[in-house]
């Protein structure tokens, strides 16, 4: 079906607007009918900003250990070498691939974040897309709209269950990214409105992925997974492998079983007229985003700065009581850890006028005038500033101070990184990878997405081959 | 490390006989330490019956449409020829063989019940490891004790959220085996404990499967990925791939995850001297246990009978209220829908004297004459009754009745299904696959798998091209 074919018979908004009942239906008929002409500008423009942060942070973690030892395994299981591992030179089949490129991109957890679920939503579906974007031709314009549907499906299955999924422990990017999977690959093969469903039903069986494994190797599993399994579910409800009427919001369907009190009208609010992809942000640092205003305020204190860190007597931290609970670390022993202490963030931003991820890996941890600094770091609790917001005070031995006050952090919704910023990270992700692959090729071709002929020539720039 | 080497330093039971803490340590502990010696010989033998009855199901289900569809697309990624799929000819890799005989072994959901938890363990655990013994030499003896650790594992985790996680909506089958399937393949490739607690992390996070879809193809997918996805998260843990330390009891683990009130006591109480095998029992028809007392007293009547269904003037069924509440389908659409039905089971057991897969089919709900006989059953409720038992009275037009109590239905762990009666029911199903697999050499083989030289050679036989 064509995007014009698909146009002419697209539901109206305000048929898709209320109503709990078959709401699986009603998204995967609105997933079968979307076109690119019911997309908001500043929405296809976002789903390419999504996609420069997703090739940022797969460049950032495509040699990372885990995804070596994926790779090793992964890869004794490969049909064919029709798909690229971003930023390495292996080539395997498109099912791997989807889940390699997905473990890459959220590895380091530097990906973006859908505000409203805490999901990072790109890595499953844009990993899945540019799988199959290597088997069988689509023009960017579809990618991106497939793209687009499958990061609103996800994000909208994370609204019906959040907050008490996440909370629970369920690892909700793993656990709704295989539905947005799902749902991307149903629109880029133009599946119909019960094949769709069919591919959410596939998918429903298929979610995992749990809070508890985080900060270790298995997390990465079910983030692959989230791609990979969502990719096969559409694989087989294009081959009319079907499923239940409705997985989502039936009374053992995924909600349910996985909330006790889900928000079923969630999945179909206002649908075509809200867009998570407004939602989503990306990180400027490696960092828990509760730091993201502590770093700004000390990048910009170094900047101006005559003294280095010996010559400070104490940083004074004012910042809301969420600020010292989630942070108030100081004596951290690697660089997971590292990346929600305050007392490191501050030391090494001071220090070196740089937050990236070396100055939070193992090495960076390593410096016993870093460490020692942490002691010299007070926390001010301040309940009525906003998480986005702090205040910090360098008190030098000489007497002077210095501050700075932020009220939105870089990355916030309120602050969004700009365009050129999206691609420094890109530039800088892509160095510190070490793949070798060159970053403004990439970044050209994503701007100009939408009028790409082969989305998949995107994977030849992308992986560490294309440029031996 | 041989079986010998592993006996010698082996855990006393008692030392794991109780304490919730480190209960996923206990466990892997468990499970690399496991040896032969330290297995009843009633455990080893129920582990053959398992594998007879699973050869069974297997056979029966390998040509079913969600099997064929599930072959046609899995086999698009296949990296070798390694595996055989039960009861056809097609071969694949370890993976995808994995799943598929897991899928077909379950697709009629009349392979084995654990009765504490309704898992049917089987399905999972064996294919992982049959998929396995096809790449690397393992024996019958090595196999068996894999299988049984297997099942150990898969059947105290459900045990452990029981009865909350099936009752919220998991398929527990699904869910619960790729754990079994994990410890399984980490137990025959003889991993340490450490990596078997990856392996146990590795599989945690690929847990999935929704009551929701029972009835449709999409509970397959999650079948098949118990099994795979267990293979591949031992082989992962093989190349010390990490996970967390506590995946099942952990506060965020599985256990408190999928289930409010979990029992984690039961993950290791009286580890080594309870065992879930023997807990294991075999569906002697394709129905709803509680059906299973009808349906032999049926037979029974039959048997001795010289009146045919058109003689019946109406037919009484006693028994536990739970009967009439789950089998009262007087007007069946669908093999499937047949399978939960009083009406069909009777109708259709006094009018062939059969209750195979070919009474439980599309066809055989088809059948006008079976249909209209549903109108002339009449339940009555005795709450005192056992739900193994049933009284069927037969009252005939000429006036004359006849009646025939069961106390322990067949296949029940008061009246287990024997040898020779598992041995019957895997040439009935191999016949009804039409597979043209041989029965005989199957059985001969699985009585006598503790002394295979190489498991991997069953499959050989069970595999239709061994065959053509």
């Amino acid at each position: 079906m064509s995007a014009t074919s698909a146009q002419s018979d697209r539901v109206s908004p305000i048929s898709t607007n209320r109503s709990d009942g078959k709401a699986t239906q009603r998204l995967a008929q609105w997933t079968a009918q979307l076109a690119w002409q019911d997309v908001p500008a500043a929405v296809r423009h976002e789903a390419k900003r999504a996609l420069v942060n997703y090739a940022a942070v797969a460049l950032a973690g495509c040699a990372d250990p885990t995804v070596d030892k994926a790779v090793r395994t992964y890869c004794r299981f490969s049909a064919d070498e029709r798909a690229g591992i971003i930023g390495r030179r292996e080539r395997t089949d498109m099912l791997n691939a989807a889940a390699l490129n997905a473990m890459s991109a959220n590895v380091f957890d530097f990906d973006d974040t859908h505000i409203p679920t805490i999901i990072h939503p790109t890595a499953p579906v844009a990993a899945a897309l540019f799988a199959l974007a290597q088997t069988q031709p689509i023009t960017g314009e579809a990618f991106l709209l497939a793209f687009i549907a499958g990061v609103e499906v996800e994000c909208r299955i994370g609204n019906a269950v959040s907050p008490e999924h996440y909370q629970r422990g369920w690892h909700i990017t793993s656990t709704c990214g295989v539905f947005g999977a799902a749902a991307a690959v149903a629109c880029a093969l133009r599946l119909n409105a019960q094949q769709t469903a069919w591919a959410l039903g596939n998918a429903s069986v298929q979610t995992g992925g749990l809070v508890e494994t985080l900060g270790t190797m298995s997390k990465s599993i079910s983030v692959g997974n989230a791609a990979r399994n969502g990719l096969l579910a559409a694989l087989l409800a294009a081959d009319d492998f079907s499923g239940p009427d409705a997985p989502l919001e039936g009374a053992r369907g995924f909600l349910r079983v996985t909330a006790a009190q889900p928000d079923v009208a969630a999945l179909t609010h206002a649908l075509g007229q809200e867009w998570a992809l407004l939602s989503n942000t990306y990180k400027p640092y490696p960092c828990g985003v509760v730091l993201n205003p502590v770093i700004d305020a000390c990048l910009d204190l170094r900047r101006d700065a005559r003294w280095t860190l010996d010559d400070i007597e104490r940083v004074d931290l004012t910042g809301h009581p969420l600020l010292r609970e989630r942070t108030d670390r100081p004596d951290v022993r690697s660089g997971r850890e590292s990346q929600v202490s305050a007392q490191h963030a501050v030391a090494v931003t001071l220090a070196t006028g740089k937050a990236g991820l070396a100055q939070f890996s193992d090495s960076a941890v390593a410096d016993e005038r870093l460490r020692a600094f942490g002691a010299r770091l007070r926390f001010i609790d301040d309940a009525s500033m906003q998480v986005e917001a702090a205040h910090v005070t360098v008190v030098l031995r000489s007497g002077e101070t210095a501050e700075r006050r932020i009220h939105a952090a870089r990355g916030s919704l309120a602050a969004p990184l700009a365009d050129v910023e999206l691609a420094t990270k890109l530039r800088e992700l892509a160095a510190y990878g070490g793949s070798g692959v060159a970053a403004q090729p990439l970044i050209d071709a994503l701007w100009r997405f939408d009028s790409a002929a082969d989305a998949g020539a995107f994977m030849r720039l992308a992986c560490a081959d294309a440029t031996a």
